[in-house]
């Protein structure tokens, strides 16, 4: 590590103008060998990567490389986001903030095998990314030094193309009206009206446009809480080895309708508020059918503390804790509610909305045989349900009688 | 209470079966003098609580008395379930449960000042309001004794209707196909599908139908939590001295566009699972507009103890915990919270549906002048966020440093 | 199970008088065929269980077994009572609470082996271990009938006394002044004074008298959260295959310094409040041991949710709640925390109290190589800090800059 | 604020070396007029305050001021520590951390009522304490500059002392063996075993030693939480206006007992672990002693949320952000729990050690006429205990049945 010669720089890259402008720098400027790597967590098409590795080659880097770590995502972190139904301040499926923290531990484990001395990211100074990153790079790896140059530098974006341009790299720069993030658990879009309290974004500026407005039947089918299988109109079930394309699948049925956009209002690492527009429509889909099935399946005392744990993952995720023995203690436990979390889920698309119609389950707890709400029944007597509310009165009856007004 | 001649039983009274059973069985068959009273949460127009009279006056009744405790239920239950966006399940605004509390809450305080030595419900012995009347009463008045005919007779329907009959009372008792219960804070609609676990209720088992299709601008104004205020399309906006008034106009204003209608699926105080439709226009916009205010107003930890705090208040207030003096010390802790949250909330409504635009406040904390989200600013710096990061890895460095694979 | 002449009943029998009055009742004036069960959860000794033997041998029963079930116990409750650091109310060890549920649990496996049709236990109705038995019964075997004689018939002593002699079982049942329960998690004592609110237990109350005052040191060896070993004095450091041996071990060593009383005031199921006095002088230290152990090895997080969650272990454990499947979940979580867990704990006895001295662990995350509390060190600067302190007053600095008085 | 001249600057002086260096230093090297402030948060002596006056005057200091904020520090932050019965990882009053955040907040309002420019502290990069002024005074006056020359500069105690002594100033500035902290709440030890992880503090590291060993009974008299009066021994006992009386009387009866010593290992705001050794007998007894009584006169879920609140408040406070305005709401909360807690608490002291004998209040839910713990009684029957369990269990009846093995 000691090895002065060792220059080399791993960089994560988008093949935007940011981390275009970093290759380009780090490169020339200070005569480092540019390892440029993208990270794909399901949100880069095929089309898209092509892309991103031509910009790569015009500009001054030793190697470009794609790493896939869709699966890897689902398996360490979307599959707990859907077991512990997690939606920030009850809104937000913490889209980028996840994929963010996988592509940051990529782009480490990459680092390490290659023996860099250097690690470079784009994120500016205001963000949430920045932490993210720093933070994985720092606990994982912190003996390779971090270099950030938009940070550092704070050029205008106009001093980056100049600068690039200069350099012969004349590619069309301009600014797309938002700023959109595209990964397997959803997209979020950011940028003008997101930057006022009262504004909402406008319906162009979501990635997908409606287009289907005839409802639509989905049927979700949930093995121990993973997504296994769909059905959907008059087509034949699928069954899905790996969740990662039922996923795929249901947002291609369900982005058509527009549903799943919402902005998000929520606190920032670095204590600003911060307001983004998503549109994740399997997510939303998904997590809503699922907790519907948990509300049939689970005690009472294992929703709440799902709610409690899931809140918190959530939470940890967003701001950059993943690295923290706790998340694996929950994932652990989150895990073990799933055991009888399976059956099927009803689901109505509609244009911008959905309707959970209902679920089957052979872990439905509303047993007929029991006794239904509201109906009466032979498990138990009116007398028993006196005797019931006659000792779980009992507390705060002696509070009242001893604390009379 | 020892005078043996009191005879009197103040018997909850809605007009319908049941309750009307037990009006005439209470009289007749065991000679009491029936104080019939039911008790107003918002949901009786005049014309229903003139039938209502209407059937009291047929049947075997000392006395028939209306109280109207709707300021009261907002002043005392309400106003909390706003300030902690309270939505059982997240889904459920406690419509039923907690009017049901303040029922019972008049009915005891009626019979204590009338001197009764009995009061009576007609609930049966399969669901939740069994619980909340008993322990209401057994609560505030543990020398009054607690009569129960229908839960303890277990009679059918029909048999119900023939006593009536017999005795001279030949309404038309059909039964309706649903189970509706209408309040200031929602309608809970039950029965046939909601007995199942897989259908979602038909359109027309809603009272509210939609008859609205243009979308409507809506402004709602806050002020320390209440809403205060209204302001819709291109009318003058209006001030209401009582929230209850607001929240009555923003019903009438939402409810043709069909918007707020759920079905919940809850764990009864009895143990087993329930499952029952609502719709409740105003309390939803008014909740998650309230709530997006906040996001925009408080802190992360006001946020975070308020939906613990507003979580825990909606589940005791469902099992009729109302009593327990938590609950006041959490009503407190809302209160305080709520110095800051005043402004306006924008929203849009459309057809099953509604869209939270933004928010204007004077409190907003995304502060244009501190610094936003994802631009960079004066306030601080890139390397005050490095330290930031170095700082706040620190434990899990040392973590990771200690514990190696 | 439809076989009527099934008249078989599993006692669950102590040798005492009330549950010696079941048997004799049961079989004779009920005319079934009684089968004596007496399940050890660690405080019998061979001895009592000898005499408990003899005792049953007088009645009228038709079998007498010893269930042995102190491994299953520690294994399947005490181990996650220490990995959670779980005291009720900051104070009490769960003795009683924990070891009955696992009583019932095992009344219950052998009465469904045995395929009775009845099962008795001898608990009166003002005590929370009705509940817990009943609750165990009706989960497990709902097509088991229960039958509560002393709950039911609700004797006094002397008629019970008067009850036995007149069969013929001339036993001495004069009343101990307190009620002992003695069990491997602790042993309570009941009576006389903590049926008061103000009185301590006296001195001679308690069965474990101060017979040491010369301090002892002993070393605690913590394998992933378990005890494995001890050393204490000059004596050869012990390791233990069993942590039952070296719980009762460490019991043997602390009990003589009178360690480990105290008296605990809680809610019971029932409603009212209950106090009760206790001695536990290897749970005590073993606790306190394991949570500073803790405090080294674990992270901020991971220490408070292991507290949120032991918390709840603890109070739905002593509220008979155990077959609730949030506790699996729980214990999942719990044991998933423990991988960091091992090392020694160095403790010092005294007459009447103990203290940790300090930890030795190779998980130990209060590294010199880091840096130390309260002294400089090379890992950051005092830049980092001002920089982290600058971040993390931003939340409050818009917060007071907004909302200035 | 812009006003050139202005070169003044507050230091928070505490006469020690680390302070005496930073008034000489601006002084002289930076040409600012020092304003040296000690605040007083109950730990400092007439005679000690008198020496640190002494020592400012020997430095080149324009101005020395002693502010008095106990009362204050008792109003704003030790009621709440008493009512939420807070202890840090159960062990830790947090002494030092709640004072040293009023020392800084008394601090900032001396620095604006006197409009210097700069305000400067001696604390060093490495621990809790620095985060806390710098916390306080950014988000209190964000135009004041802070200073920290100990911080900045790292220079070692040799250099400070000889930069004093080449000033003329000859002060004997032997390092003592540990660093003590005083305030009203705790007296923190810090130094040489607490650098360790295995070694405890000596005897003779303790401010006050073992001076009495007969046995002593106190009476502690709360009202509504806060303690009121005193009874000991013989004596006729005392009522005290002011609390803080009452807390220094108890003090000067138990610290002759060597009550309250422990070990506290924690986790610093810098994210390493940290250890330190504090004697605080009065904090421990009243908080055990007012626990007692809350056990009594409140319900269970009272208590559980006091428990969580408190914990919350004693972290925050802990971490330095006493300013988040969830800490006032958490106040409130508190505060409004305290109505019944109203009595007396028994107590008797032992060389190192004390016990809760009982309580007596008003308020006792505990009580005679309702029936108590283990004995029969007429407010309820064994068949409604019956009922009761009955219902109790068919959550988890259905889910055992629902799931079979």
């Amino acid at each position: 590590m000691t090895d002065t010669s060792n220059n080399k720089v791993v960089l994560a890259f988008s093949g935007g103008l940011d981390t275009s402008y970093c290759a380009q720098y780090l490169a020339q400027e200070k005569g480092m060998e540019v390892y440029a790597v993208a990270v794909n967590t399901g949100g880069f098409s095929d089309e898209e990567l092509k892309q991103i590795a031509q910009r790569a080659e015009q500009l001054n880097v030793v190697d470009f490389k794609v790493l896939d770590c869709t699966n890897q995502y689902y398996e360490e972190c979307v599959k707990y986001l859907i077991f512990g139904n997690i939606l920030r301040n009850q809104t937000y499926p913490l889209s980028v903030s996840a994929e963010r923290m996988f592509q940051a531990l990529a782009v480490a484990n990459y680092t390490q095998e290659l023996g860099a001395k250097y690690v470079a990211h784009g994120s500016t100074g205001a963000g949430n990314d920045q932490v993210r990153f720093d933070l994985a790079f720092q606990i994982i790896m912190p003996e390779v030094e971090i270099i950030t140059p938009i940070r550092d530098l704070q050029l205008s974006r106009e001093a980056e193309i100049d600068y690039l341009k200069a350099n012969g790299i004349h590619d069309d720069w301009e600014k797309a009206a938002y700023s959109i993030n595209q990964g397997l658990w959803g997209t979020s879009v950011g940028g003008k009206e997101t930057l006022t309290s009262h504004q909402p974004l406008p319906e162009e500026a979501y990635p997908s446009q409606l287009q289907q407005t005839e409802p639509l039947q989905v049927t979700l089918v949930f093995a121990q809480g993973e997504l296994k299988g769909l059905q959907w109109g008059n087509e034949a079930a699928q069954t899905y080895h790996n969740p990662v394309d039922a996923i795929n699948q249901l947002n291609k049925l369900a982005a058509p309708y527009a549903i799943g956009r919402d902005v998000h209002v929520g606190d920032t690492i670095i204590g600003i508020k911060g307001r983004v527009g998503f549109e994740a429509a399997a997510p939303l889909i998904i997590i809503k059918g699922h907790h519907t099935l948990e509300k049939h399946t689970l005690t009472k005392w294992q929703q709440y503390w799902k709610e409690q744990l899931g809140n918190w993952y959530g939470m940890l995720l967003h701001e950059g804790q993943y690295l923290d023995p706790v998340m694996r203690n929950i994932e652990h436990f989150l895990a073990d509610t799933q055991t009888t979390v399976s059956g099927q889920v009803f689901v109505q698309l509609h244009p911008y909305r959905f309707e959970i119609a209902g679920i089957a389950s052979d872990h439905d707890l509303m047993q007929a045989k029991f006794g239904h709400y509201g109906e009466m029944n032979r498990e138990w007597s009116g007398d028993d349900v006196k005797g019931f509310t006659k000792i779980l009165g009992n507390a705060h009856k002696i509070y009242h009688s001893v604390n009379k007004v």
